[in-house]
């Protein structure tokens, strides 16, 4: 879901690219990126792509032929990553946790003692495939300690749990609009540190990309050169500024903190229907709720009856969870309370249709239970 | 300027990238861009970046490493092809031609015979830079006999000019959606040849980009598989089916008529105010006029001038042209007889103010002449 002054932005009549207009808002967008990557990063920028031309744009310009880059896998996107380090050259050194699992920070420093010199650490800070949550604090300062730079996916993370490019020493970090900045896809965030752009600027021989080539994009949209590269797409742009002063407008800790709640909501919901959560505690996404799912659920079916009878689409498994997971975001516009009552009414209702044996209403207590909690929590200050 | 329809159709609410009312949406625009393509190929889609991104998914797909590729280089577009040909590993042959002049079939004749054996020959078709109109129609057949593939750049020309992929035996053909076919920048139609394509499927290491590995992207876009890729830019795609929609309602021969006739009064306006075109006749692009000035004009501010004053943007030069040339721009929903008419009124009216000779309404009226007789021309069928 998209908030409708995002859309009503994107149908705003053409400017163009190098007009004085245009390049105002440019410099807008810019600083609001910056805000919201908590960063003061001046590379800060959105990419002419969606989410997976940020992950590229990142790799190739940061990874030269020959260079070593240890990158977590344990889902869809670490595995994308590793492969976007072969494609440059690099040598992927992958250090593979379970599905569900996050990448311990014993290993990323076992690692880099073990491999250097490692010319930089990846790591997916949510792993859309498996709701699982990296945790980064730590990981910038052992970068910096084995002269290694720090590159973050923060594509499904970004505007709805804390992301701290500066304060964790990260050197370049990407993300989608489509997540929890609910803006349509089609571009993407992405900050690179003075320390990350020294290293682009020096460069032996140029990247494989012309369009993601970012020393060149650098001087598009710095206010003071402006040199062409590529026509910038107007439209999106139009939205993605609207998307993200929807953003700073709500504030990023109570949009955080809702994430958050209607999370907790869900999870106490599902879980009276047998629903557990497939990352560990403290490990789990609130924006991406990955469940496993109780035997002789046809889950497909489910997922049909969902979109088709009450418009609600949830994500199946990918890759090893294939038909064991469901994957239900709570992104930006969509996470609210509503949402996450609709859709514990409607699992309640299917599951009573399949024969299993039901509560009436227990789910929507259960969640009910924990807005309750929160607002008492919220009113006492806690 | 873009149509009230397609910035309507930005606007609507999304669809998830794998709805099968999105898919439906898909397979329409491919329908579309087929005919706009004048196309059969199977692999007829619209790329998830700007135009630049279609020349670089192009080159960097079908040019691997050490192979030679022959390429036009009259203007900037070509130089940015050899760019990229260098880039994917691939050794470009330049034939070059003064900016704006078109490249000798001979030329590229001699090349082939000289070079061979040569991977693919580049041309643009419409070079954005000098208003340069490149003839196609011979070169398919040459690259067939020398084993050659042919691609071609199509930003410009696409919905303006005929384009004939099948026809004129091309490979591989881009464009832009921001030119003659009025929807916001952001998406680069493209298609490729089952020769072209088995080319792809045939390379013997992945091409250097993830992202815009197309066959890859072959995989989402056919109907029968559907493999998640990357992220489609819904919102994009919605005001290109528009778009394409609009192209094919006024349909191609009276689109194509249409700017020749606007871009004839304009000529025939200029012409009368001391700009003379810089290409020669038979190779000059009715929606890029470019148009070289008189002596003693301020061009800067003529043009600094008419946009503040009036809303109308003329290009500058560019490269060796700068401060040599305007482009002026008539494509798709911008190419229009009032346009014409309320920019040759202003430059008579800035001219004035610059104390240059002028005979008033001079300009307008041979604009208006050729109107008339193109009107004349309709009438009588011809």
């Amino acid at each position: 879901m998209v908030h409708p002054r995002v859309l009503q932005a994107l149908g705003q009549p053409l400017l163009g690219h190098l007009d004085p207009v245009f390049l105002a808002l440019m410099n807008e967008i810019q600083a609001l990126l910056r805000a919201t990557f908590h960063t003061e990063n001046e590379f800060t920028i959105a990419l002419s792509g969606t989410g997976s031309a940020g992950m590229e744009a990142v790799i190739a310009n940061l990874i030269e032929p020959g260079d070593r880059a240890i990158v977590g896998v344990n889902g869809v996107f670490g595995s994308r990553l590793a492969t976007m380090i072969e494609r440059s050259g690099g040598i992927p050194i992958r250090i593979e946790a379970p599905w569900g699992a996050t990448i311990p920070i014993e290993a990323l420093e076992q690692e880099l003692a073990r491999s250097a010199p490692v010319k930089a650490v990846v790591l997916v800070h949510a792993e859309t495939s498996t709701g699982a949550r990296q945790p980064l604090e730590d990981v910038g300062a052992l970068c910096r300690a084995h002269d290694a730079l720090f590159i973050v996916d923060a594509v499904t993370s970004l505007g709805g749990i804390p992301v701290e490019v500066d304060t964790w020493g990260i050197d370049a970090c990407y993300s989608g609009t489509q997540k929890c900045l609910s803006c349509p896809p089609g571009l993407a965030p992405l900050t690179v540190s003075p320390r990350g752009m020294g290293v682009i600027r020096k460069r032996q021989v140029p990247c494989h990309s012309w369009y993601l080539d970012l020393s060149l994009i650098a001087d598009y949209w710095n206010d003071h050169s402006r040199a062409y590269h590529h026509t910038a797409p107007i439209s999106m742009l139009y939205g993605l500024r609207e998307a993200l002063r929807l953003v700073h407008e709500e504030g990023l800790p109570p949009r955080i903190a809702r994430h958050q709640v209607n999370s907790d909501a869900l999870m106490a919901g599902l879980q009276t229907l047998g629903l557990s959560p497939l990352p560990s505690p403290g490990h789990r996404l609130p924006m991406l709720n990955c469940v496993t799912l109780p035997d002789g659920i046809d889950e497909a079916m489910v997922r049909t009856h969902l979109l088709q009878q009450y418009g609600i689409e949830l994500g199946g498994g990918l890759g090893p969870l294939r038909g064991r997971v469901w994957r239900i975001g709570l992104m930006g516009e969509s996470c609210r309370q509503a949402h996450v009552l609709t859709l514990l009414n409607a699992l309640e209702e299917i599951f009573a249709g399949q024969g299993r044996p039901a509560q009436p209403g227990r789910a929507v207590k259960a969640a009910e239970e924990v807005y309750t909690h929160s607002l008492g929590s919220a009113r006492r200050g806690a």
